[in-house]
């Protein structure tokens, strides 16, 4: 594992206590973060989390998109409930519905695959490759830039993935400042192993969703199979467990308020430096308008797919995501109205220049880094109106499939190497299992719906703020006419073969020149805007570019600024591996109320209704009645369910474990609090709350409900 | 003041400190609980709170419906904002919008009068009465011993109200054990002198409305006039304010937790010692059954009302209110599955039993008493289906008024004292402020609608639970149809005059013979089914005779059963004058969560989003912003908003003093959490709740932002 940090950039020391536990640092910041964790409580030495290839850092996995860590020798894996939820709802049938029932497998061998794609990554090795991003960028700018930098990602990449077996990435830390290759293993042969009840695992479903109190038993267990040479392989019988070089004990004992923790996982994305023009679109523009014609869309689908038919089980899923973003934009604009964070990033942005400006030197070198920075930004807005609303457009799965073989057809005509990214041919089984899912998630009266609405919004755009191309492929010249406008619809699905599976399939294999000739009326609008797409896309890459250099030069500001005020700087999740620390811990949600750090039992039966989400399995009910706590109170007077730490955790962080001082498992991170959603602008130390699976609950569940004793052997927990 | 009560009955003693703050006691009861109440932390003498004349009962007056007090000698009265309510939308125009910008009086003569039919009640004399109302019933049964008992009352009512500008009723306790006759003043001249803005008062409205946290001013204040000599009046120009003898002291310290606070006030009405059989019909059936209809009472109305018309407006308070009920019955029904008031009431029921068996004599005495209520409450369950129906029906506006007017004119055929209660001689003001004010709250196409739907609901109901006169009136015989009975509906409401107030007053004067000859649809229905519907009272009023035997017999034994425990017994709340007392606390709604017992301004500030019922006036929240506290914090590092404390209370305490140790005036009562609302049925220590306006933040809103010094002057600020 080489790891070259830019430490003279980070380098920091606290100035006190009084530093809140904010941040999401990069493995090798830890050694220098060494005295506030042991002042905290950890146990351990600091520099092993900060190895990779060492316990416990190599016990902390990627599922891509979640979070998990091996927890035995013969390869189980831990992680939440709903990051393995798609692979136990793949083996639920009506017969055997394990989605509802809940599975346990007595022994590997009656371990049930995964959901097709599921992945293990082990991190292995993280390598600075900011140089070789950049080699030969010097002297450009915009698309120009843009695509050398480009180019130079997919080279590294593709050497890294000579190395079969290996899933590689370049990620981007500080808005391009610095660059690193990850290098993962990439496991192909996952495993469910053992899943509690939906009354467990899923328990307050949708509406306790990003809510305090919680009762939710978010846990799940899958096992990493390799070949029998310990390589990855594809799905076998002949694979066999994989030995990872170490794994998690799991504390029954558990914390205490004001104990220690810390969360190691992969969040996915923050926005914790972005500028205060940016943060004025995004909370008084982008996300009102999203909250809008999102919950405009849900309403659509409802109409168009009537509840108890075989159209809304397709749209589920897609409803519950919407809604789930709804909720989400609606907790940010009330915290948004709420709190200060605009007035405290306009303070600090004059702070900031003040500070550039007091130092010809600094000033010289920084002085117009921020104005810089802000008039991209401002050039970016121009057309985000008509960004949008095609962006609505576009969303019809007739459209994008479309667009998405299309593109596909025109990428293929070129090297590999030169493909733009999504249409290599690594990421060909990705576009053919989108084309196979489509045909769960489709039906033409919701797809029609929502295409004909957004058709009327788009329509209404100021003449400049439309485009020709469109507007002619849809016959939008004389603008929207309801009836015309649905016969031409009803025309168009009528004349396609996309929503069927097989002729999308078939399309994949065709070249540009066969697609071309295709009568498809959604492949036709394809070709049609293709053009004006493409230079659309050019003038977005040529401003990246531009933005590539400018977000870092006011990163190293902003960098430099910090190191002068004894503040440390972590960088913008990037779903890339990351360790949070912090103390278990209530909150004040509101004036008049404190959430207290731990659920308990008798908490989640008060819950219980019987009637989904609040469906507590019987034998839970009985046990938790008989008050049968075992050996897992940790010295309660109950069995602790779920509980509250200010870690500071995102998206992607979901399964992550939860880790006390001596780096023993003691929960499972799996949300944050409706309070915290806008933490992922801002973190607020009164607010920003993660919730844990508490292990001592998990261990009682799969001890007294589930008697998945073989799993607990099989385990190491420290009681 | 008279008060003769069985002391015997109700002797007990406090056998510890583990006794919950349970209980509304009549104030004669209040020196047997001197000793509790000294530990708790009352300073001044029990005895003093038991005698209605003297400080400080006598300052505790009620509103009927609500409570106030007195807080000036020159008869100020403060109560809850939505307790003045109606006189403050009565005194709002367009031009002056009161209700919306709040309004103060400079002086008494700028007070406006109070809405018609405002009253303000001293109570002045408490007579147990049970002698005079059970004489000569002794050897009576059923109707014939309702009857008397109806007779005794209304003797003892009249004889009473020969005292000019006295009011005066009989109060059944224990379900019939005791009556007291009760003579209160009867202040007719009420003037409104000050009340808050809208966001202040009702801050919050109904979404907060049973809520905490809460942050409502729910204040507001009248001033009662009466004649030069000193004597209730009709409103005149010529009046005075009237002197109390005694008024309350305001307190600008106020409470701390933990703090003892005592609530006194005139509590609607409580259940407390129904047995398990009339709990289970009511939680069971009852309950759930009217949240679902009333919900789509409200529907109906909604549909038939659009948002913004005339009608819709005419209904906004009928909307509220049965919004009010349903809240109240998901809480009460959600607390009934939750909580174990069913088990621990069988439980008593099971020990009371076992207690009389086990001694001959008690058993000889009460050992059928509580089959024999059991076999009443059976009995009175049995039509329950066709009189809720029919109950339904007869909401309809235009039955109703027809039924009462039908129904005054057979009562008026009769000496004043023979006719029944509601349609006596004292009651015709009422009728006609009834019959006046359904000009305000009634839309045909509403009621036509609801009739229609509730009209299929009886149809629907067997046979032999429907009454024939009431199918053969409404064209039933043959079922229900719906076109043929909405024609039948259009024909009855355009050929009724009952729309028209002036119609409605008119006939309001007929006698029984000039009504018979009416031709109008719903006269005519109601004389269809008077007899009917009168035998079906006299069946229940024989019922109801048996149960005023059988219910004070099953009384007297629990308090016997009581006596024995050394545990109190308190009379269901009936609108009499009570006290409870307790501590301020907060409490824990559900695992996880703790409520706090006090809010702040700043937490109202957080709250404020310039929308109703969320909008603070700026003068506030820039006096927030500013920190200006004034003398108003009692030591707390804000002025406190709201505060909670465990009195029990329910409606008709609304716009009760709270008081501290010394009688002062530290808060008023002005609701309770929701969780508290199952309280009417069940005091649960850990749940039951009461929320209070604290005195600090009412003299803060009328120093800093209302100017109210002229009333603070008048007032006895305790500082």
């Amino acid at each position: 594992m080489r790891i070259k940090a830019i430490a003279a950039a980070l380098a920091f020391s606290f100035a006190g206590s009084a530093f809140a536990d904010e941040g999401m640092w990069q493995p090798h910041q830890l050694p220098e973060l060494e005295d506030i964790l042991k002042s905290k409580g950890l146990a351990i030495d600091a520099k092993s989390i900060s190895k990779l290839t060492e316990f416990p850092m190599n016990a902390v996995i990627s599922l891509g998109g979640c979070t998990a860590s091996f927890v035995s020798p013969k390869g189980l894996v831990v992680t939440n409930h709903h990051c393995a939820y798609g692979s136990i709802q793949y083996n639920s049938t009506t017969d055997n519905n394990i989605l509802e029932n809940g599975f346990l497998a007595k022994k590997p061998s009656e371990d049930l695959p995964a959901a097709p794609g599921s992945r293990v990554y082990v991190t292995e090795e993280v390598t600075d490759v900011t140089a070789n991003v950049k080699k030969g960028t010097e002297t450009l700018t915009g698309k120009a830039r843009y695509e050398a930098i480009d180019a130079n990602r997919k080279a590294l990449v593709a050497e890294c993935e000579e190395d079969k077996g290996y899933r590689c990435n370049v990620y981007t830390f500080h808005g391009g400042l610095e660059y690193y290759l990850i290098k993962s293993l990439e496991i192909k042969d996952v495993r469910l192993a053992y899943t509690p009840a939906m009354g467990v695992g899923k328990y307050g479903g949708d509406i306790d969703n990003w809510m305090w109190p919680r009762h939710t038993g978010d846990f799940a267990f899958y096992r990493a199979y390799v070949g029998k040479d310990g390589k990855p392989a594809e799905f076998s019988k002949d694979n066999v467990p994989f030995e990872s070089n170490s794994f998690l004990s799991v504390s029954a004992k558990g914390v205490q308020e004001g104990d220690f923790v810390m969360v190691t996982g992969y969040p996915g994305r923050t926005n914790r430096y972005r500028v205060s023009p940016e943060v004025d679109y995004v909370f008084n523009t982008a996300y009102p308008l999203a909250r809008k014609h999102n919950s405009k869309y849900v309403e659509l689908i409802e109409e168009n797919a009537p509840e108890g038919s075989q159209e809304r089980i397709a749209y589920e899923s897609t409803i519950a995501g919407y809604n789930n973003y709804i909720k989400n934009y609606g907790s940010m604009i009330e915290s948004f109205k709420k709190g200060s964070m605009y007035t405290r990033k306009q303070q600090f942005e004059q702070d900031l220049q003040a500070w550039i400006n007091s130092d010809s030197e600094r000033k010289a070198k920084y002085g117009n880094v921020l104005a810089d920075l802000e008039a991209l930004v401002a050039e970016s807005q121009k057309h985000n109106q008509r960004d949008r609303m095609l962006g609505y457009v576009h969303r019809s799965q007739m459209i994008s499939t479309a667009r998405m073989l299309y593109r596909l057809a025109v990428e293929k005509q070129k090297p590999d190497a030169e493909r733009e990214s999504g249409y290599q041919e690594r990421d060909l089984p990705r576009i053919e299992a989108r084309l196979k899912s489509m045909s769960r998630r489709y039906a033409e009266p919701v797809d029609k719906a929502i295409l004909l609405h957004f058709l009327e919004l788009y329509a209404a755009l100021p003449a400049n703020e439309r485009i020709t191309e469109v507007d002619s492929a849809l016959a939008l010249e004389n603008g929207f006419n309801k009836a015309k406008h649905s016969a031409m619809l009803d025309d168009m699905y009528t004349n396609s073969k996309l929503a069927d599976e097989k002729a999308r399939l078939w399309m994949l294999d065709l070249d540009l020149a066969q697609l071309e000739q295709s009568n498809d009326p959604f492949v036709k609008y394809a070709k049609a805007i293709f053009s004006v797409m493409k230079s659309i896309e050019d003038q977005d890459k040529e401003l990246v570019g531009k933005m590539q250099a400018a977000r870092p030069a006011l990163m190293e500001a902003i960098i430099a600024y910090n190191k002068s005020l004894d503040k440390p700087v972590y960088a913008d999740a990037n779903s890339t591996l990351r360790v949070t620390y912090g103390t278990v811990g209530g909150y004040s949600p509101q004036d008049g109320l404190v959430a207290t750090p731990f659920t308990s039992l008798e908490g989640l039966l008060a819950k219980n209704t019987d009637v989904e989400p609040f469906n507590s399995p019987k034998k839970q009910n009985d046990l938790i009645k008989q008050k049968q706590y075992g050996d897992y109170t940790g010295g309660m007077n109950t069995v602790p369910v779920n509980f509250l730490s200010n870690v500071d955790t995102t998206g992607g962080n979901s399964g992550s474990p939860t880790l006390n001082g001596n780096a023993e498992l003691v929960g499972l991170l799996f949300d944050g609090v409706y309070e915290s959603i806008i933490g992922d602008w801002d973190y607020d130390e009164n607010l920003n709350r993660s919730i844990h699976v508490d292990s001592r609950y998990m261990l009682w569940v799969m001890d007294k409900v589930d008697n998945a004793q073989n799993l607990l052997d099989e385990m190491k927990i420290v009681r």
